[in-house]
């Protein structure tokens, strides 16, 4: 630079800042400009010719400086509008009021000169420490926070939910200041190469007058359009760069042009003008939403600017959720009147009860009530809750601000600047155009077209995109995993295979007995249940035999071409043991004992912990009449759609092995009917045999179960449970604690433990292969279509994945990218 | 033998038998004569000279072909005194009576010609099929019985209760017969070469004359004493062999020292005399008690037969603890009068009510119900019976009846021959000296002296065998791994230390407040509990911190120079939750707060799978004070103890961890704590760092785990837990259903499963010892006073097994025993 820091004389203003911002919440996301003290300012007056341009710089260097480093970074915690900041922001506007201001712009050097002295009062009072008055004690303490918040409260709550290591670290930059707020001919501006909501290829931004970027970000002030291509309802009426200054603007698009070329890819640009000469702060790759992504990658494909496989790369898999993601019923909303509209930040539809704070937000998901998230504005604080909700709604802000950008991020629902909502947060109520809503009441938000309903209107599933279905061919030409789904109807199964699954990785028999429909094949259920001998047992579960063969008929017949792997009755007895005194009243009568009796017959159920309790094949071993009779009806379903042409291709798994012995008593069973329905149907019917890994000792003896299992499934939900100790349903009393503290980097039900249950899994695949050199090898857990999950998957061999039907998708796109990833 | 079988003119009885007979209840225990046949009658009755010899063997036979060959071996299951033993037993007593005949031996040839005519006509009658009148047909069909009742329930069912693998298979012998039975001048005995019920040195049997061996050992006749020496109050009156027939007794005699010179062991022998010739018909390592079997190996020794390394095989573990068991107080039984008398088959006291089958004695050991089984005599189907019993008292049979052989072999009390019994299984109940007893009532047996007593008396601990000291000298010489106790108090450490515990394994800090005594703790405990926010919970834990002091410091008082590792809190907290009215209102009044919230937060603790909820190391990162007071108490309290020149060592262990992130998280609290209390009180402690190995991940990551962990223990219950995906609790719906079926060959939670978790348990050492070379590794789970498990944990090298105080001497010498089968 050529310039030394902290010379009065030739004064330099230096900025701070960490390698992430946005990007990492708590980390660093306000830039310290720092060097401004007794010693440096007259130097400063006299360079930039404007006293109320530094005193006005000092004032928000002391306040950024206060709150930053002297207050956040020492993770001291102010209660509730206590903070340093606030305090200081009230001085301001005392001042302000006084003198009859209604913009910052307003005070002249002459109100900011004491203001400033007021500022490092109040900073002593409240942090108990002085402002430092040294350029480089501020550079030292600026350079020193941004490490510090790297183990802030924030950044690791954030880095917790991103699967961020804590081991990456932060870096920091230091870097001489150009100012955008130096007057009327200084400016400052975000921008996107490209539109990063809807992928669009037109330059998309916006930038403010006499402002530095923070003011752009912070949604305080609207921000003008960059230029008259991308103007919306918000700034329509605000003038864009390229009519301001058409010719700088023509420099930023060479800019843009030159930075997109050598990127390949879109960038997030920042720069400032200072006294009318264009700077540019800094690129990187942007931020889009999952439309975006897809439609850049295939334009850029297009384009010839990218590859196939780069383009693959383009899309992060969750991204895709996006575009599969319920919308407002376009029909609902042409009869509905918005009650507000706003920008649209994040895609898809969305409704909810509203809440005010992230805690509500919280506490909303961990009820598993939906929620909406209404804001003035969002800040890092507001992380968890963003997460928690179903949308977002802020009164302030742009298209780059906070809450746009994170939602964006994740592809959620998010409306943004809907100024004419009054929000108070203290009472918990929300105003607009003569309405007042309060917390709990519905909202529906529409994120693609930015408009607000009141009340829950019907949502549907997203109309496709119709470049998708290109994109998914370019990703399944690299795929070489196969993909099935986890899906127990026929509506589930045909739903799957339009979401490209290869087959029903995972058909649960006993869904027949839950829900509307099910009640009659449920009341022959708990016949069996309650019965007292084998007799009367074993005569229910001829009675059951219809039902069975019906529902998993009706799915092979959906699936018909593809396999689907039936899985046996899993779950304990007493879940179906009724509860209701009608149900039990009608159950006696039909059994003929009393109400006591049934009463006492179900409680005789009861389970310590039903999860390792009497369930999977150990019921199967238990009754194995019950086992024949599933059997068969799968078998013979099989063979009747065979009869009639079709090419059901079942497969029969078993549930909660421990041991091959397990396999070894009901393979006879399977061996025995199988031959006895091909000899009355007198037509074969293909299937396989094989069993659910999901118990810690069947994984370690997998080379044993091998031998008798021609496919194994992965069961992660209970390999998960057994492997950690961690019952799911009682999880909740200590996760948060275990993520807080750091214990566990991620929910292991959620993303596979790759270090702990990943070696359960791995040992299977190779002890397994070992015995049975062609054992097909799947997944069925809820990891399924977890990206992070499926790209294991595919390292350690499997066969399939299977998951939703709404992830198959997903999981289509990190299994090519897996392979391509492999491949280099 | 230069005979040929099936020869009509020389014909040829053989005997054809398994490998295994008392030993496998099921297993072809009745040796069957076969050859007798139309075409061989003629000439064996030339060849013997007794026409009523013949028929009576014919008789015999077809009684045991048709019950063991053609009913039992076929698996046909007649109804309870519908086989066909006893319908052919029926036609024996009517030929009887119309005669006025009271013993079989009064039936003539006349009589016994047209019966075996009768008998064969009541086979075909029942079993729809011909007795085979071929000799080599029935040589055949006894042959194929002994392969078949390898695979029979009963033998089956005693192969899992013996843990015996089903792999081993059975072996049949074919041997020409020599007849104990031909007249007066033949004779059959059973003997064994020392008494097998207390070890004594004197050569002891039973004979009888004119009789086949099944005759002593069935019990029907009271069988006379080998010689003088050794009669008892049952048979003083008849003669013994000595007596009769005193060249063959010398024979005998020279043959019993010649067997056991050549042997060094005790044999136990047959014999039969057939016209005054001696034959041995075979000989074995004989069964015996415990308290034999010491005295024997102690005996043999000193008299150079063995040397110390056999004499410490000769024992099995689990045999000590007859030694160890309860007696019936001394004191108590000088005041009472017997009810009756009988042989003291089994040894050691027991209670229990009275129950009539072997159904019912199983029956009642799930119900938890002390039971004396009391039967006429047993046989093989009662060995599960038995097996449940805490005592076996009969009114027939001697000192080798099935009775008594069996419960010798378990080491169980057992009376045999207490023929003053009236017993009416029918009616269940049963009369002596004009008293009658009916199920359900109680009895007290005294094993080693044979007497019956009404009700319930006084029990007591065995006197010390004074060479039972001795002997674990001889075997802690070649013992070269650990063994500590599980003990939760002071009494408990301090009866382990007498058994020989080298410290504790596991000391469960949540006894304290279980039982009488422990109201108060327990109080404070719900006081924590129910707190409501991190102010009232603190300080309730330092309320708890003097009674966990107090606790733990006594505890280590008795161990004192020992190594007592303390496991921290390990329970769910709502198995503390009051449920009695009183109680919450107590808890109520004194948190301030309404009975109703006091339920309330009780239930919001409430768990679906506990064993797998927020438990353990789960609660200490929860509640980090409750962590922090338990290990100040533990510290605290030995530094006392130091200060008053005591040498605690007390080992912190973190229960239930299943990353070394939680290790890591506990550990700054134990260094600063200890650093705490070494500074206030000046004086060092000593003090391990570890952790329990009970989940399967933390088996999985032990490398990572070992990096903070200075010791291991496994908790093989949780690991077994886990592992199987079984729980303990509710493993009662399907357990019996395993084993029955072959699933299991043992309970895993009673001996380690090598194949399954014994994995886990390798994986840990290995991965355990490769970051850290010195790491303690040790066991505390049930299993580790069992002697099959002891010797796994020998193999793969951990420094100790931890074990419930009175299966210390058996864990002692079953590890003496791995070291030396290591040797070889």
């Amino acid at each position: 630079m050529g310039m030394k820091y902290g010379d009065p004389d030739n004064p330099l203003l230096v900025s701070s800042r960490s390698g992430a911002r946005e990007s990492m919440p708590g980390m660093m996301e306000t830039v310290l400009n720092v060097g401004l003290c007794s010693a440096t300012i007259p130097g400063l007056v006299k360079k930039s010719g404007s006293e109320r341009f530094v005193y006005d710089a000092y004032r928000r260097l002391i306040t950024m400086y206060s709150d930053v480093v002297m207050e956040k970074a020492e993770d001291v915690e102010p209660a509730e509008g206590r903070g340093i900041r606030q305090q200081l922001e009230k001085l301001l506007d005392a001042v302000k009021e006084s003198k009859g201001y209604s913009e910052d712009t307003d005070l002249t050097a002459a109100d900011l000169k004491p203001l400033c002295e007021a500022y490092k009062a109040k900073v002593k009072e409240i942090l108990g420490r002085e402002f430092p008055d040294d350029a480089m004690d501020q550079l030292r303490g600026s350079i020193s926070a941004v490490f510090k918040s790297w183990n802030g409260k924030r950044a690791v709550s954030y880095r917790r939910i991103e699967s961020i290591p804590d081991g990456w670290g932060t870096a920091v930059n230091v870097q001489s200041m150009v100012f955008g707020n130096m007057g009327d001919t200084s400016a400052t501006g975000v921008a996107f190469s490209r539109n990063p909501a809807t992928g669009e290829n037109n330059f998309y931004g916006e930038w403010l007058i006499n402002a530095q970027g923070e003011d752009v970000v912070a949604g305080i002030r609207t921000p003008s359009p960059l230029n008259e291509e991308t103007k919306n309802e918000q700034n329509e009426h605000l003038k864009s760069l390229q009519k301001e200054w058409p010719e700088l603007y023509k420099e930023l698009v060479d800019i843009r042009d030159n930075l997109e070329q050598h990127f390949t890819d879109m960038q997030d640009i920042e720069f400032t003008i200072q006294d009318s000469k264009l700077y540019m702060l800094q690129c990187r790759s942007g931020k889009r939403t999952g439309t975006a992504a897809l439609n850049m990658a295939m334009d850029m494909l297009a384009e010839g600017l990218i590859d196939e496989e780069t383009a693959v790369m383009r899309v992060q898999p969750e991204q895709l959720d996006e575009l599969l993601h319920p919308i407002v019923d376009p029909e609902a909303e042409k009869k509905a009147e918005p009650i507000v509209s706003g920008l649209p930040a994040g895609p898809g539809g969305a409704f909810g009860e509203i809440v005010f704070t992230s805690d509500d937000a919280v506490a909303a998901e961990r009820d598993d009530r939906k929620c909406i998230l209404v804001r003035e504005e969002t800040n890092p604080e507001d992380v968890e809750g963003m997460r928690a909700a179903e949308g977002i709604l802020t009164a302030r802000g742009g298209m780059t601000s906070h809450a746009a950008l994170v939602a964006r991020g994740w592809g959620k629902c998010c409306i943004v600047g809907a100024d004419a909502l009054k929000i108070d947060a203290a009472a918990k109520t929300l105003s607009v155009g003569g309405q007042t809503f309060k917390a709990g009441d519905v909202l529906t938000l529409n994120g693609t077209k930015g408009k607000v309903y009141a009340g829950q209107m019907q949502m549907m599933d997203a109309t496709e995109n119709p470049r998708f279905q290109e994109f998914m061919k370019l990703a399944d030409k690299r795929r070489t995993m196969g993909v099935r789904t986890n899906a127990d109807t026929p509506e589930d199964a045909k739903i799957a295979r339009e979401f490209g699954a290869e087959g029903i990785g995972l058909l649960r028999t006993e869904h027949m007995f839950y829900g509307a429909g099910a009640e009659q094949a449920l009341f022959v259920l708990r016949k069996m249940i309650h019965a007292d001998n084998d007799e009367e047992r074993n005569k229910a579960i001829d009675e059951l035999e219809p039902f069975v063969k019906r529902d998993i008929k009706a799915t092979l017949e959906a699936m018909d071409g593809l396999p689907v792997t039936v899985r046996l009755l899993d779950p304990p007895l007493h879940e179906f043991v009724p509860q209701a005194k009608a149900a039990q009243e009608e159950l006696a009568k039909a059994l003929g004992v009393s109400v006591e009796e049934i009463k006492k017959r179900g409680a005789n159920l009861h389970e310590v912990n039903p999860m390792m309790g009497h369930r999977g094949v150990r019921l199967g071993i238990t009754y194995p009449y019950l086992t024949e009779m599933q059997i068969r009806a799968i078998l013979e379903g099989a063979s009747e759609l065979k009869k009639d042409g079709k090419d059901p291709h079942p497969e029969v798994m078993v549930p909660v092995t421990c041991t091959v012995k397990e396999l070894d008593f009901v393979k006879p069973i399977f061996d025995r009917v199988k031959a006895e329905v091909e000899k009355q149907s007198g037509v074969q019917v293909g299937c396989l045999y094989g069993t659910m890994i999901e118990i810690p000792r069947a994984a370690l003896c997998a080379d044993k179960m091998a031998v008798t299992a021609e496919f194994f499934s992965f069961g992660t939900n209970d390999l998960t449970q057994m492997g950690f100790g961690f019952s799911r349903d009682d999880i909740g009393g200590f996760l948060n604690d275990y993520l807080d503290k750091g214990i566990l980097e991620s929910d292991p039900f959620q993303t596979i433990d790759q270090e702990g249950i990943g070696q359960l899994i791995q040992i299977s695949v190779e002890r397994g292969r070992s015995t049975r050199k062609d054992l097909k090898i799947g997944i069925c857990g809820e990891q399924g279509g977890d990206p992070a999950s499926v790209d294991f998957c595919f390292k350690i061999g499997l066969n399939y994945v299977s998951c939703s039907p709404y992830r198959i998708p997903i999981a289509r796109l990190a299994a090519a990218q897996a392979a391509l990833k492999a491949k280099k």
